[in-house]
């Protein structure tokens, strides 16, 4: 770890409503600050002007949006994201950490909402031109267990049915078997250290691996 | 005219800035009025709450936005638009006149901002459903003519440059070659009433054809 990373390292983290992802996503730059590595961590959406317009958007609307409105909102948020943030910190090698990117679209609104899967892929991918992340780490546990963790006040979206939630997780059981390369699963159940010492180790198994050219 | 339309009819206005759009929708839907039909008028984006919060970002973010963000927020303000007031207006069998609609983002995102024609308007079309337009009046006229026409003040959009406004009208007549069914070109130099009966009548020849089942 510490030696410079030529065209940086791109790191996601997927996984249900309260399984501990931003707490999760602290920790992992933490570490890799210890390290040595240059880190900057960012939401999707949330970490850029447009993206938290469109979060209030989303959360708040009165109106029911449908998953397509939906997902082109994401999508539109994320391109912002990239060209802002993302694309801007892997190009001077630094490590970037974002909690949620494509693969909650696809779970969301293609799996959750009922969308075409492969076109929302297809859509998703082009929008952010290919640009997936290095590695993706997806926290899985049960709704029912997500759901008694979470504290915060219920928003729109974690006011949705519990069986859209059970679709949104089998989405990315389906994902991870999919992308078995990029998608690492781990479980968000049992200790909040343990769980970080996990994400480590398959972060740096990850960075150990050549990435072909670029 | 005036008979009852089982579908529905669906007519975009489109061209670029000053061309005349909103006074022509305007007339249109009082003389398709006084003729007996139903007609709900609107504008996209603008016409629903994500519409309008949508525009309040396009027109005045402080973030520069790619022309791939602002399509795909475009996409998503239409979508919405669609569901809200399109679809079930037509569904009602009224003619429905929208200011702007799918061609607008081919035009100034594909054509002006570069972006892949091809895939823009796959996209787009997927999005609604492929349920474009059944007509479409382009209101056309040179870029110059446009601004010296324009006496609003200069938004984000009409700060652009002359050289994209002339790439988004190039893209607008090749949309009307490609598309010479649906997309009826007219000249908006000259009299405003004389532009309107034209748009009238071309309107008339066209809710006199057959239009397949349905």
């Amino acid at each position: 770890m510490g030696t410079h990373l030529k065209r940086g390292f791109f790191i996601s983290f997927e996984g249900p409503e309260g399984s501990g992802k931003s707490s999760q996503c602290k920790r992992l730059a933490a570490s890799l600050r210890k390290a040595g590595h240059s880190v900057v961590a960012v939401r999707d959406p949330g970490s850029t002007e447009l993206g938290r317009a469109l979060r209030r958007v989303l959360l708040h609307s009165r109106q029911r949006l449908s998953p397509m409105a939906e997902a082109l909102l994401f999508f539109a948020g994320r391109v912002q994201l990239m060209n802002e943030q993302i694309l801007p910190a892997l190009r001077k090698g630094k490590v970037v950490i974002t909690d949620r990117f494509h693969d909650s679209t696809i779970a969301y609104q293609g799996f959750g909402g009922g969308l075409d899967v492969r076109w929302l892929d297809a859509t998703g991918r082009a929008a952010v031109d290919n640009r997936l992340p290095d590695l993706t780490l997806l926290l899985d546990l049960s709704v029912e267990a997500g759901f008694a963790r979470l504290k915060r006040t219920k928003d729109r979206m974690e006011r949705k049915a519990l069986s859209l939630h059970r679709r949104v997780r089998n989405g990315y059981l389906e994902l991870a078997r999919r992308n078995a390369k990029r998608i690492v699963r781990l479980s968000a159940m049992g200790d909040e250290r343990a769980i970080a010492a996990e994400v480590l180790a398959a972060v740096e198994r990850q960075l150990r691996k050549p990435r072909g050219k670029g």
